[in-house]
């Protein structure tokens, strides 16, 4: 039988399929009464299940984390959709399809893949070439990168996201920068393909996207340019030359300020044209991807506009109705 | 005899050559003696000329903006480059190159106009194709635009600069709109060619680029709303077609906001993808051209940094000497 | 029977009166259940309503902006007074007190716009004059002026408010102008009545207020003054003259600079007297007007000051009681 | 012979008048030569006086602030007219006419006072005007008030200009305040009065106009809050009556908060309807004279517009020329 | 039977022993039942009480501030720990353990007070000294200052914060100044214990913290300044030596600048070394504390970090678990 | 014959003395004459030379960096004192006393460094007591360390000022740490030590202190922890102990926080307690630190107050003088 996912449910729709518990937590209600309240997913999103009179009889039979078959019906809630569940059946994940609960698309992430190898070996420059060989000649690095989220909301908030921002800014890259005489092509490439590292380790992309210790601590921009310092040891080692100090500091520079100003968290502005053009590629493809999912996944019903957005300040079009 | 041009000019050199008289001032020094201070210029800049004791009889024999036959020196005073000069001939426009003083290239502006043709026509939406005809078959508008600057000082800060610019950027949009789905290429093409077109009555071309009246008292944003309109008027009489309301407000949008937030004097933050991509497309641009135009006229003597430049906030990288 | 109006209502409250019903959602609890939540209007403001247990039978006898019979009982819910309905039946519009409902109030139109005609009369520069005239004689602009409101919320946010602010505004010229040599108070006047009437577009004054397409696009600064270009061409037809190009320009600055700062919305800060002084008198009339409201409607039970008002960044002093 | 004030000399003029010796330097040369350095000043303004060739013989015949008989001539040097003085002599300060040199316009005054009694004198609420004729009754006060200066630079800045200030102000606050119901009148004219009378100690009023060390380190906001409580006291003593302790808050918050915002030196933010209004009156006021002084005292020669006056961050519009 | 305190309170305990009301509401539920809401408090916290199906019978035995003994049981609703009654019964003051429900520490304020004497007795400077001991002479105002508290929230919110806030920073004084030459331990360590006396005035701490109308109208640093100049008075009457004026300036500059800066409600920014030293002090001791209460009352169960904190801007690390 | 330090120079004195040249330039005046301008140095500071009527002959005895002999006089010349000089002879290092010109003070490093050592062996934490030991045992660091500054102009802007500036935070860490009981005194005073060492490597200290291109491109920050990096590697080698990982990112943020907002190049702000003390005892000292200096070396002749302070946006009070 066909599974409907969350992303497609609507209001007063019968449901008996699987969910991932996401979170469970069994709650007392003013008279008195037990329920249990439910985080379900798949990899179409989330969403809000609660079964009334429940109690540790069936919230004790299954885990977080847990697939379950739901028997039940959708409903809207002060304007939010949530599940009224029935029943609820802990199954063997052996039962369930995991491609509906994957969030991490493994074919997409193959092209990817695919795409950044060609873009990187356009790189001719000896040095960066050696270095950009170096990373990929890294399984453990690859495997990672292949997985990571480019944040915890906001643009590329998903598994492998973090793979199609980079490759998306180097196709820009390979686009624009050849129109400025000035600029160097190879430089720009290979700090698109550097500039959001960090975040493989400043973000825990398994489960919930959620920021690690070391992410809250340190961030993305110090971890980055950590992870090249790595990387240009292996590389000196693997061809026995010693890198170039100043293409080094170059390439930090490109981490280290894509930011573009202080107050978000970059520590130097950027004074090298690549770091200037970094910076703005960064921002444009960034900017287009977030507002463009929130438009995608705007509820509200009637009209042009989404509902105002908090952290982008404001309401966007939708496009004439 | 071959002209060295101000650009070229260096401590020490003699001069037998003409210049245009940009500015004078006769003037009286600490002990009582005349002199004359000029700003000479050419296409490629200006300098400061001096000749001392000298008075009426020389001073008033040449107007301001005559071309002047101008004998003398070059010396570093204060570090900045000067000529002392010994003698000043006042010259017939006629005896002058054109070439050597005219900032306006004639080429250059061919050549762009010639592919601003070439991507407004690749616009299929009907009514803003017919919209771009009614700007090409306007004469004076065409002429206006030719001759335009984008700034008075900063990017594109040159006759012409204005065309350049906005060439510049459609080039860009056809480059990277298609790379994302939900954006409207002919529309952001449209708005780019729109974006700045204010600034044809913002700023004075002609001789030294300047505010206008209208410039400083209502800005080249509002401007370009307005021209707008008469250019919609124009295209609803010669195709007999009402123009949409709707596609009209998103090309006023895309003006209106083009500057980002509201800080920089759009009086709306941009709340389309296409106003969106129009700013950060916008900035892309004119960050790359204004400091590379920074790095080239830098002449700090040593090492691998321009001066502080204040307007931009910081020293940038000219690369490794 | 007489009618408690809204604003009037207090706990424990039995009622039978009819109200518009602003808003209606048919709602499922927790248990399944159905109830319907209701936004019920007058003309002194909006309360919530909420008839439990009941269902399509009785929330599909009448629509939105219908005028409905209520009988129930007013309760504080969370701090919140409400109304839980017993019965609802849908009315004639014949049946209720037009004046019950209506938040225009037409005679203090009626007033404000015979004093907006002495005030325009008083100005004496002849161009100005004439261009107050084709407002005048303009039907359909004068009754959209008249039912127009200043703001969603914040100051002035009725039906009628736009010209309540734009009468008392001028009233503040008549007075303080003489005191200032240098200021044109013909100027200032027409700056006063032209300020803002680009919200006669940019919001929407029947039904809720709410912004139009065009204001969220493109806004009322803007659109004032492409309004106002439209009038000097009408003027320029019905009187036979060209409009002086510096005084429009004059116009248009006042209308584009009225915020003040850029952060406001304003394209361009005021560098006119007139501009300056327009600038503050529309603060102190926007201030005094939105602090005394906030002070009206304020409902903290104890003491000398208003609630916290985020939109204004503190408690008011209410006085000493 | 009628001498020619500073403010009316031009480039080229020959000189023989007084003036007052604002401060006097002896310099020596690149040469080694010795010149005197002075700066020469009268009512209306001060000049930059330069006597070459000058040694102690003539350096040492007056003193910082003696009246000094010049002779010389006037010219530009670096765009400033300055006067090449060829003798100076000291004179008897009975030998120059007063009022070419007081700043101080003892008439202005005399009006200025006679209407704050009459402004003082319309308030009814008792304990106000008990405070008002304590204010009024202290002599050294009277006598401070009328010669303090409202700033060093900026609005009001000469002797005078506070009483100036602070009747302009309470004029306003009389037309303004009985067009808003809920203000208090009363309150909202003594709050205009008290407003700024800290800045009696603020400044040093004699000379040139500049802090005193108790200005810099308290700022005349709070001792204007410890000037009150001193006449409070002696309010109290006089009548006989406890003075209202909510009605001292009140005025000390019209002092403490005038300012607007904390940014500009308010510790607290208005709260009081009174406090909004006084804000945004003083604002007015100051606002509306320094922009009128910037354009009266402007020496740019052509065209519409000031000089770029960095203190406002714009030029201002002179009028069409 | 020991009573557990507020603090130490976990889900499902059952309880039966006295609280304090610290407040009461009587409610009515959508299905129109009533039930009491109760703000319980002791000297360890607060927590909400709910008895259901409650009425007038039971909510009017009882008022606000009464201690009553309580029989329920906790629970978790909606992620805040609360307590579900079902006997409520009013106390005799006499019946309850005061120590369990006074916040104030009496032995804790008794040894600032000791220190607080004796870090006074250090200072040398004789002024300084009198100064000192009219404070310390004057019964009400030691009194007040025993009992108040630092802030509404934030820092040392409590009975006794206030005394010990300044106690601590005389202590940080004492270690630091002495370390810096030009810096007047005597004046520094004056400026401490004065810095935040208007505290005393501007919040009631008797019952809930909150501000007082003085407090709210005029501000802590205004009334410390106003308090400073009463004591300076009775010190000038008691040992019959004038005050130096310079002395006064300096604290009262102190008081005025400790906030550092104008944004933060200082109407002066420091300009004297000590008032510097002041201002880091103060900054640095009360971040500590209220960074280390925040993580001391923090409740997210899970991991390293605390709940994200508003007024703070951020998470903070709680240590490895 | 005894020298007179560039610090106690004062107008009017006759020199034969050795100075530094610090910069040289040969120069021609406007009447076309040749003279040297010269910036002559010696520990206690800089000074303007001038030397008329000099050419080529006397330009060429010397070059920049040499020690020359002057002879002269010194004068003030706008406000400033500079030297005109008449004869100028070169001199053999060996001649000089180098303790007249070595800005760093030997004696005074070798203090401090005794005192970081016992500082640092006050760590008991055994893994922070080895990293400690890592950097004392490395002579080359130690090199460094003892000759950095920690500033180009601003605080402890001299060779050795960092290891003076790196002990005052140490001392005030033992201080105050033990007073706070949740923060941990061993990682604060390693955070002290820590956090600034990155500018070893972005300061050049050696002559004219300037940034190095890894300083301008990285940031000491930055750079702080790749050292950290370097000397953990270091570590674990030497002891055989893997450092643990969670110690190691507090470490790394408290270099990476220590400007406590991201405006001031900060990547992350403070989220642990060390980390919010060490960015308010470095804030003390710095400033304590800078205008102590500022009050030392100001030139105002007259008054308490030092000249106005651009970098610090205000004057300071230097005492009754």
């Amino acid at each position: 039988m066909s599974r409907t996912a969350i992303h497609d449910l609507a209001d007063g729709m019968t449901l008996a399929q699987p969910f991932q518990a996401a979170d469970k937590q069994l709650r007392v209600n003013r008279q008195g009464g037990k329920y249990i309240l439910l985080k379900l997913s798949d990899r179409s999103g989330t969403i809000v299940g609660m079964m009334w009179n429940a109690d540790e009889t069936t919230f004790d039979t299954f885990d977080r984390g847990d697939y379950i078959h739901c028997t039940g019906r959708t409903q809207v809630h002060n304007g939010s959709l949530q599940v009224i569940l029935t029943e609820i059946q802990r199954m063997d994940p052996a039962e369930v399809d995991q491609s509906d609960f994957d969030r991490f698309d493994a074919n997409q992430a193959d092209n990817n893949f695919t795409r950044l190898r060609e873009l990187l070996a356009t790189i001719s420059q000896p040095a960066l070439h050696a270095l950009a060989q170096s990373y990929l000649n890294d399984d453990s690095f690859v495997q990672s990168f292949r997985q990571a989220a480019a944040a915890v909301s906001n643009h590329h908030a998903y598994p492998g996201g973090l793979l199609e921002h980079t490759v998306n800014m180097m196709e820009l890259v390979r686009l624009i920068s050849p129109r400025y005489a000035k600029v160097d092509t190879d430089l720009l490439l290979m700090g698109a393909f550097l500039h959001d590292l960090g975040k493989i380790d400043e973000l825990r992309a398994s489960g919930e996207i959620s920021y690690t210790d070391r992410g809250q601590l340190v961030g993305h921009i110090v971890i980055g340019v950590q992870r090249l310092g790595e990387k240009i040891a292996e590389t000196e080692a693997s061809t026995g030359q010693k890198f170039s100090t100043g293409l080094r500091h170059q390439l930090e520079h490109l981490i280290v300020s894509h930011h573009g100003v202080l107050e978000y968290g970059s520590p130097k502005i950027p004074v090298t044209l690549e770091a200037v053009a970094l910076h703005h590629i960064d921002n444009l493809d960034a900017k287009l991807a977030s507002y463009s999912s929130i438009i995608d996944s705007d509820i509200a019903a009637d009209g042009n506009w989404t509902n105002y957005t908090p952290s982008i300040g404001r309401k966007l079009w939708k496009g004439d109705s």
